[in-house]
C-alpha cells in the first residue's frame, strides 16, 4: 500500500525532516512529529473498515506510521476493554464513568502501545537493538516485544526500580542496565549514548516521534467503544506529557481522517502525584513553563522530573478546560483499593494517581455529573504490589476444621 | 430470549436434576453437568453473530448456562490473543504453533473464565456472597468479580500461598481465610462448610457445574481465531482436570450447534509438574484412576493432589490420542524464560509446565511438526515472579555516565 506518511515536523518551528530516527530540530531544539495526509487516509479508512480489523491497536494501522505491514510486531497490545464504573461513579458523585482499563495489555501497561509502535518503525529502520530510557513499564514492554521481534534489548532503568519490574524485564533475556541516580540522569545517559550509537533504537529517545503516535490509539479507542462518540472530559496520568497530549491528538485525527463528522470538543485532565508534580504546579501557577523537580513518590513510573512534553500538556489541558491535579501517596494507595472493591481492576500506583485525582477533581466540581468520563488505567497492580502491602488486610489463618471457620466468623461478626 | 438450558444431569449414571447450586448426584455422587437443547442453538446462533458480539467470553454467551443476560458479570474476561509462535515452534522443532495468551484475563489467569460464568449464575440465584477455595488465580478473580458485582466474598486459600496471590485478593476488600494445611484440606472445608450454608456461591464447589462451563470458551475462541478450523493438538495444564476436559467439550459443542460441519478429530495433551502429576501417573499407568498425591512443586497453582476431574483428563487424552505429560520444576523454570525470549510472553508457573510439557512431547515425536499446536498458557508471570528470582539475570549497576557505560559494554563483550 502507498503510506500516507508524509515526513517528520518540528513541532516550534514547522521545519520538515525525512522519515529517519530523529527526534529534535537541528535549529531550534524542538520535538519533531510525524506528518500525515489525511486526505489519503480519508480516502482509504471507514468505520466498518476499522471495526473489521484485529482487536489490537492495529486495528488503526492506517492511523500509525508503520508503513509496510510486514514489519509490524504484534503482541496484541491495544484494544483494551473500556468499562463502566457505575459502582465507582456512585462513591464519587459522578455520573456516567468509564474505566479504560489498559492493565490487561500483554505486559501489563499501556507501553505496549507505544513500543508496538517504536519497535515496528525500529524494524523498518532495520535497527537490530532495541533500547529505552525507564521508569519500568517501558523496560518491561521493550524487553518483551525486542523478544517476540528477535532483536536484541538493552534497557536503562534507575537502580531503585521496583524488584518485580527488573525481574518481568529479565526473563525476557534483555540486557539490564541499572543506574545509580533517577530517571532523569537515565536519560540524560540515553541521549549521550544514541548521539553515538543512532543504529540502536531508543524507543523514547531516537525513535520518539514514531513512539509517542502509538498512545493516540486510546484516543481512538476510546470514541470507537462509545459508539463513535467523543466522551466529554477523560483524566490521564502525566509522566512525561506524552500520553495526555497524544490521546488529545487522537480525538482531532479521527476528525481530520473523516471518521468523526466534528472536531471534538474533550476537556483533558491531567494526574500526577504530589511527590513529582513539575506539570500540576505549571498549570496551578498559570504559565506552560515547567520547571523540573526531584522526584519522592510511591509512584515510580510517574516519577520523570523534568517532562518532555510538560508543557505542551499544560497547554492541551488549560486549551480543552481541563485541570491538571496532583494527589498525594496516602490518596494514592486509598485510590487503588477504592477501584479494586468497587469495579474489581486492580491498578498500579500510577492507577492509584489517576483514580484519586479523578475523584478529587469531581470534588472539586471540575469533573461533573452531567459528564462522559473516561479515566485512563494504565498499568497493572501487579506489577507495584509491594506498595499496597501496609494498606491490605491479608486474613486470618485457621485450621482446615470447620469449628474453626465457624469461630472465626463469629468474631467477626461481633 | 428462552434459554436453551435444560437441566443438571450426572455425568456417571444420568439422573437429572434441575438447575440449582449443586454439584453431585445425590444416588451415584458422580459430578453434574449442564444439559443444552442443541437443535435451539442451533437455530439461533451464527459464526456472524459470534463475530459481532463483545471481545469478551460472553460472544458465546448462547453456549453459556447464564439465562438472564443482565446477571452478566463483565470485567472484559475471555477472547484473549491466539498468538502465533513461529521463533519458540523452530526451538522445539515444531511447524505451525500458536499460543493462547490467557495471561492478559482482567486478573492474570484463565480463572476469569469460569468465574465470570459461577459468579453470574450465582447472582441468578439471588446469592449475595462469593466464594471459593483456591490456590490463588481463583481467589483473585472470585475477589475482582465480586467486587465488581456488589458481593461479598469469602475466600479459601492454603496459608503457604504466594504473597502476590494474597495481595492481589485482598486488594479487592475479599475476606481472606487462610487455611493451614494443603489445598486438599480447603477443599474439603470447602464442601463440608457448603453443606450448612447453600446460599453462599462456592464457584469451584456448590457452583462447580456452571464453573466448568467457562472453560469451554478457550476452545471455542480458538476454533473461530484458526478461522472456523480446528487444531491437530493441543496442550493444556491439568490441576482439576477441568480445564482439559472443558476445552475438549467446547470443540464437540461447536459441531452440536451447527457452527462446525464436522465433529473435531483434535488431540488433547496435558502437562503437570512432577511433584504434582496424580493425574499424568495414571495416563501413563494405563488406569483412569487417579490415586491421590501430596504436592511438592514451584507450580503452586496446579497442586491439587486429589483432581476433581482427573480421571475425566486422562480418558479424553486416551480417547483423542494425546497424552499427559509431567516436568521437573527445573524444566518449568527454563521453559517460562524460553516462552519470554521467544515470544515476548511472560507466564506463571503453570504456563511454565505447559511449555516444558510441549518441548517433551515434541521431543518423544507425541505432538508433530505436521500438526497445527496450540499451548494454552493459563496465567500471568507476574504472579509468580518470585519464581524467576534465581534464574534470571537482573543486569549490572553503573554510574550515569557514559564512559561507565562503554566500560561494561566493553566487558560483556570479551
Amino acid at each position: 500500500m502507498s503510506s500516507a506518511v508524509v515526513n517528520l515536523v518540528c513541532r516550534e518551528c514547522g521545519r520538515t525532516y525525512p522519515i529517519s530516527p530523529t527526534h529534535v530540530c537541528e535549529f531550534c531544539f524542538g520535538p519533531l512529529e510525524v506528518a500525515y495526509d489525511y486526505e489519503q487516509i480519508a480516502a482509504r479508512v471507514t468505520r466498518e473498515r476499522i471495526q473489521s480489523g484485529p482487536p489490537t491497536l492495529w486495528r488503526y494501522g492506517e492511523l500509525l506510521p508503520i508503513e509496510r505491514d510486514e514489519a509490524r510486531i504484534d503482541l496484541g497490545a491495544g484494544f483494551t476493554p473500556l468499562v463502566p464504573a457505575p459502582r465507582l461513579a456512585a462513591e464519587l458523585g459522578l455520573g456516567e464513568l468509564y474505566l479504560k482499563n489498559d492493565t490487561v495489555n500483554p505486559t501489563g501497561s499501556f507501553k505496549d502501545r507505544v513500543v508496538a509502535v517504536a519497535l515496528s518503525k525500529a524494524r523498518e529502520f532495520g535497527m537490530r537493538v532495541a533500547s529505552c530510557a525507564s521508569t519500568g513499564n517501558l523496560a518491561n514492554s521493550v524487553a518483551a516485544h525486542a523478544a517476540r521481534a528477535g532483536m536484541e534489548a538493552y534497557v536503562f532503568i534507575p537502580a531503585n526500580l521496583e524488584r518485580v519490574k527488573v525481574l518481568a524485564t529479565a526473563v525476557y533475556g534483555a540486557n539490564i542496565v541499572a543506574i545509580d541516580g533517577t530517571y532523569d540522569d537515565v536519560n540524560r545517559l540515553c541521549a549521550e549514548i544514541v548521539s553515538e550509537r543512532g543504529d540502536w533504537g531508543f524507543a523514547n529517545v531516537n525513535l520518539r516521534p514514531f513512539y509517542s503516535e502509538g498512545s493516540k490509539t486510546l484516543g481512538f479507542e476510546v470514541v470507537e467503544q462509545l459508539g463513535w462518540r467523543y466522551p466529554d472530559h477523560v483524566v490521564v496520568p502525566v509522566a512525561s506529557g506524552s500520553q495526555l497530549t497524544r490521546i488529545h491528538r487522537g480525538f482531532e485525527e479521527l476528525a481530520l481522517a473523516g471518521l468523526m463528522p466534528e472536531p471534538p470538543s474533550v476537556r483533558v485532565s491531567g494526574a500526577q502525584a504530589q511527590g513529582c508534580s513539575p506539570v500540576a504546579q505549571a498549570f496551578e501557577a498559570g504559565r506552560s513553563l515547567v520547571r523540573p523537580v526531584r522526584p519522592s513518590t510511591v509512584a515510580k513510573s510517574l516519577a520523570i522530573g523534568n517532562p518532555a512534553d510538560g508543557s505542551y500538556a499544560v497547554d492541551v489541558a488549560r486549551a480543552t478546560g481541563g485541570a491538571i491535579g496532583a494527589v498525594s501517596d496516602d490518596e494514592i494507595l486509598e485510590a487503588i483499593a477504592l477501584v479494586a472493591r468497587t469495579e474489581g481492576i486492580f491498578v498500579e500506583t500510577a492507577g492509584g494517581v489517576t483514580v484519586a485525582t479523578l475523584a478529587k477533581l469531581a470534588s472539586q466540581g471540575i469533573v461533573r455529573p452531567d459528564e462522559t468520563v473516561v479515566a485512563y488505567l494504565s498499568g497493572n497492580g501487579l506489577k507495584t504490589v509491594e506498595a499496597i502491602e501496609q494498606t491490605v488486610d491479608t486474613g486470618t489463618v485457621i485450621r482446615p476444621s470447620i469449628d474453626a471457620f465457624w469461630s472465626l466468623l463469629g468474631a467477626q461478626a461481633r
